[in-house]
């Protein structure tokens, strides 16, 4: 029989999971303290948090627990990339039922645990309280050692880019609603592109709500418009077969990319099409910020606005 | 009609709170970006995050809003306390369903805004997410600048010393869920207290989930035992007057008094009496570490053993 939750109670579980938790070099008290310390780094300290709530970002049966630890771990780590910033240590504040079976912690455990080794991050700390329904909220600490890159320097004539494909994360979402049995591909890691974007961005964010609403976010921070070319959108194959013709409208509004969307001077395209190789991801230039009222606009190969059924994902405010 | 999430949503409800948050000269990016950033403080940085669930550790119409945003801000400003830090930045994580009236998660908010601002935090981001019910995780980073205290250094001889008052937080859950009308008392504010102690103690714990337990957490990772006289347990007079003589036994294993419990060298108990007047709350020596295997003696007068129902609170494990 599954062991439970209740049968072995929250301090039996964290005293046990302790154990498997490695400690780096710069942690000074690690988890099972009242709070953990680590050594401050030289440069900004970047600060996130983001959450996992059952039935709303992912569904029971989705993805084996391990895997949904990572993604948890890794929408943070999106965020750290987002500002130009290298992770260095994580809480994990869970929120589970009773009759929750241990192995699903476990397995959720391990996937941050094993997630944030594979990226030098020290798992310090957390929590763990009694809810309804399974939810994971992981704070990720980082360091900038320049200046953060914001959402606030995007300036008209910047071009538009994009790391990787759009519409994949999208796509699996709308085939699991549907009852089809596929797995979300996983949140990519974009550490290494970051580091090598950051010194040329004028702005960036991750692309987690949407590409247009996330560009949205920039024009807004920024003060300016954008205009996206449809043609030049890296759509994700998957999505290109699921979606058909509606697959780019679908790709630039479905949010769960986790790549990394960013203004750069048009001087700097030669510097960009020379880094690009060594980014471990594509990299395409997709439009261009312009002068004007925060919006963004979709444009077909013959400049013509096309329009969205939606702006963008909203957790209040649902399709 | 009251506005509910689901009219303003996601993204209205975060962008007019952005202005109401005030900014620190330590922030460099604050909320409504990727990640917020401050300055790195000199010293170890303390990392700690907790959460509230709706039904777990409140009810709805318990308290007013603005009270449980404080009471989320202090359960977390107690652990940075009990490590003997100063707390420097604030990310709060929320869970709210699309039905919640605006007005809950805004008196929410002022109430962690107002409570950071005079304790010198500064709130530098968050999340909002949809769930089934009300849940707020709110991680705190602090700064200790000398060696943090944690729960490892106590030695047989220690004395056992505990702040302010134990008991009440625990008698007004307990009337609460009886359906009386009370009100939960503040969780404390030990920051001051913290400073003057955190030199003297050999081990530091705060009081979250009852004295007995949280003693046994100091006893276990430091490898003694202890032995606590009860009648030198300060009870809370509220708890002292619902429980009678079963105020003691009640008071030291309820949880929810956020009190600071510290071993110290019996020669520093001349220092540590000359320190309490300044402390801004009592100072009670209670009891002694001993050598032994880890486990926590509540005393009578006459040194015989005091059973105990249960050891202390565990949220899977119910009463």
């Amino acid at each position: 029989v599954a062991r439970r939750l209740r049968d072995v109670g929250e301090h039996g579980w964290i005293a046990r999971l302790l154990g498997t938790v490695p400690r780096g070099p710069r942690v000074v008290v690690g988890p099972g303290d009242d709070a953990a310390a680590i050594r401050p780094p030289r440069g900004a300290l970047l600060l996130t948090t983001d959450t996992l709530v059952e039935g709303s970002h992912f569904q029971a049966g989705w993805e084996p627990p391990a895997r949904l630890g990572r993604r948890a771990f890794r929408i943070n780590l999106s965020d750290v990339a987002a500002m130009g910033g290298r992770p260095l240590a994580a809480l994990v504040a869970i929120e589970a039922p009773p009759d929750l079976p241990v192995a699903i912690l476990d397995g959720l455990m391990r996937g941050v645990i094993a997630d944030a080794r594979t990226h030098g991050v020290d798992v310090v700390g957390g929590n763990l309280a009694a809810a309804p329904r399974l939810a994971v909220t992981l704070t990720l600490v980082g360091v900038a050692s320049r200046r953060p890159v914001t959402r606030t320097g995007a300036r008209p004539g910047d071009d538009v880019w994009v790391t990787g494909t759009v519409g994949g994360g999208g796509a699996a979402v709308r085939a699991l609603l549907a009852g089809h049995r596929t797995r979300r591909p996983p949140v990519p890691v974009r550490l290494e592109a970051s580091r090598l974007l950051a010194p040329v961005a004028h702005a960036m964010i991750d692309v987690s709500d949407g590409l247009m609403q996330d560009l949205g976010h920039i024009c807004r921070a920024s003060g300016v418009a954008a205009a996206v070319d449809a043609g030049r959108v890296p759509v994700a194959a998957a999505c290109r077969r699921a979606l058909g013709v509606e697959a780019v409208p679908f790709a630039v509004t479905a949010g769960e990319d986790y790549e990394l969307l960013l203004t750069a001077s048009p001087r700097q395209r030669a510097r960009l099409e020379r880094i690009a190789p060594r980014l471990g991801c594509a990299l395409s230039r997709i439009g261009r910020i312009e002068a004007g009222r925060p919006a963004v606009r979709l444009l077909d190969a013959g400049g013509r606005v096309l329009p969205l059924r939606r702006a963008g994902f909203d957790h209040f405010r649902r399709r």
